[in-house]
């Protein structure tokens, strides 16, 4: 059976302004020191498994000339332009359809187009056996990823007995508070939800067609115009009339035979300015230094450059960004507060710096 | 006797990088939020007492475009470029030279170009004072500033009995440390050496004479050659003989007859980027923001913004300068260590950037 691949690139990623923009989000930035973008990252990742041909691409129509840019190699008819933004579930919807039409049944990965893995034989051995999981039955299976602190910003996959090389998933639970996150950890039942799928075309097929009949409906008239000239049109009628809805809660929390392999391969969902340091090398004084910058006496710093010198002194667990219209400087621990620059902007206006 | 004012603006000013460059020091910046350069408010300032064909600028060759752009009202003629920097003693001794060839005797006020003053009419009654006492006889009178803290920074003028509206200096006491400075402040008997200083022609004159016969000679001919066409041969043979010395080691500390009126004028003398909140007014959180710039729970930050949005989080006590080819963050603890990103740029010879 074929294996295809669905890389979900529709994130619009606030949290890396100012070097993120709407029209230039995340998954289309470098963020690491070897210049490659995030996408880029994802593609080559999974080449192990999937050839070019066989990989999909779910972006916004208004990012579709990023990813024929950024990845040559991709078919075009492979990129998949939603009309507008509608979460997960729909995005998957449509791509199931698609390949559907090209393929009949296929085995998918379904992966986040803006995420960073360390280990990659860990990861091509993980997603190896959620293959043969998925292709075992009609089995849905996520790649949970094994807790290394008690993290509360992601949502947990609770997991019971073991079956052939997965575990049965008893339950998804939301973003826990810290004490709850400490006891999750520590019971080692539960594993951090990725975000990453594996299943066979005709298994989630199933799924939409019980759970969310609108939208597997919609996404079957899009399948089928896929190709002829209806395709636009289509696309644009049946896009529109979708609820946003994501996949865990539409599906996955709903679903019966769903089953997660733990990972172990340095996953890093690179959620915001944070990440850097952590994804990237840094100095003796734990600074990250990207570009033109000299330092004097700094520690735990984060500064990238743009076309002019930073030069910062005496100053201690700050990130710099510059770019060309647009300079942010934000304490580590404020890092969620440059979602609220962006509103002020938008109060403002001032579309060209958002 | 005419009054006359020789305003010293040779200075290179590093100290307020990247705003400040070697070819655009500090006096001929703007500082605060009026808008006036520092040396625009030096000569404004003295306007109650000296008319502008009797001030007279000694600078730089290198900044003398940026005088006469800056001061158009002073008459060219008067604007003394030195040929290279020989530091304040033969700076004065030109000057000297200069105004005796064109008026014989004046009374000289003889100022720094890049320091701030809040109460100017008190400065004018001081200044006032002092031209009284350096017309009664041939004292050299130095402005005091009453010290309003214990400062390391500022060398003292330690002051013995009152005679008429001054006071006789019985010595000068170089930078002291802090215990020092403490004691200098409770005695009541110190002031703060603030470089402004007021005499006649004459009075300094023999000074020169007695004290610095090379700078005295090498002057004479200086002056004496103003206004013919051997002037600038003469002054560039003439000044590269001088050694460079302050007038306060040179003449000062060696005189007789020197006095001294205290002055609390509000003197600021703007030394480095923590002087920036001290003279501008700083919102509800004591930031100073200067430009197009938004901050998100900041606290005593002084931020000034050039061409681009600086957005600011999470930040406190840290100075942010943002220029078109260099951003300085800096906290205030090390506003010193500016020097230091100088001395790394010369070393790298980027001097583009100094």
């Amino acid at each position: 059976m074929k294996i295809t691949a669905v890389i979900m690139a529709g994130g619009k990623g606030e949290r890396f302004w100012p070097k993120s923009r709407e029209s230039h989000p995340k998954q289309f930035l470098s963020l690491t020191d070897d210049g490659e973008t995030m996408i880029q990252k994802t593609v080559s990742r999974i080449s192990p498994l999937v050839q070019a041909e066989d990989i999909f691409i779910v972006t916004n129509a208004c990012y579709k000339h990023l990813v024929i840019e950024q990845l040559p190699d991709i078919p075009q008819e492979n990129v998949l332009a939603e009309p507008c933004g509608r979460n997960t579930a729909p995005c998957i919807a449509f791509a199931t359809a698609v390949i559907k039409k090209k393929y009949g049944n296929a085995v998918m990965l379904v992966l986040p187009s803006d995420h960073l893995i360390k280990y990659e034989n860990i990861y091509t051995r993980t997603l190896c056996n959620a293959i043969v999981t998925a292709t075992e039955d009609n089995n849905l299976v996520t790649i949970g990823i094994t807790p290394t602190y008690p993290e509360t910003g992601y949502g947990y996959i609770n997991f019971g007995e073991e079956s052939g090389n997965a575990y049965k998933v008893e339950r998804f639970v939301e973003k826990p508070d810290l004490r709850t996150a400490k006891k999750y950890l520590s019971s080692g039942k539960y594993l951090w939800n990725s975000g990453m799928f594996v299943w066979q075309v005709s298994a989630i097929e199933e799924r939409f067609r019980t759970l969310m009949p609108e939208v597997f409906a919609g996404a079957e008239k899009i399948g089928q115009s896929f190709g002829t000239e209806r395709f636009e049109k289509t696309l644009e009628t049946e896009y529109n009339k979708f609820s946003s809805e994501s996949v865990d809660f539409g599906i996955m929390e709903k679903s019966e035979n769903i089953y997660t392999i733990p990972g172990s391969f340095g996953w890093d969902d690179v959620g915001n300015w944070l990440a850097i340091e952590r994804i990237n090398e840094t100095d003796d004084n734990q600074n990250y230094i990207e570009g033109d910058v000299i330092t004097e006496n700094c520690r735990r710093t984060t500064i990238c450059a743009g076309k002019r010198l930073i030069s910062a002194i005496g100053i201690e667990d700050i990130i710099i960004v510059d770019t060309d219209d647009a300079v942010l400087v934000c304490s580590k621990n404020n890092t969620q507060d440059v979602k609220k620059i962006i509103a002020r902007l938008r109060e403002n206006n001032r579309t060209e710096l958002i």
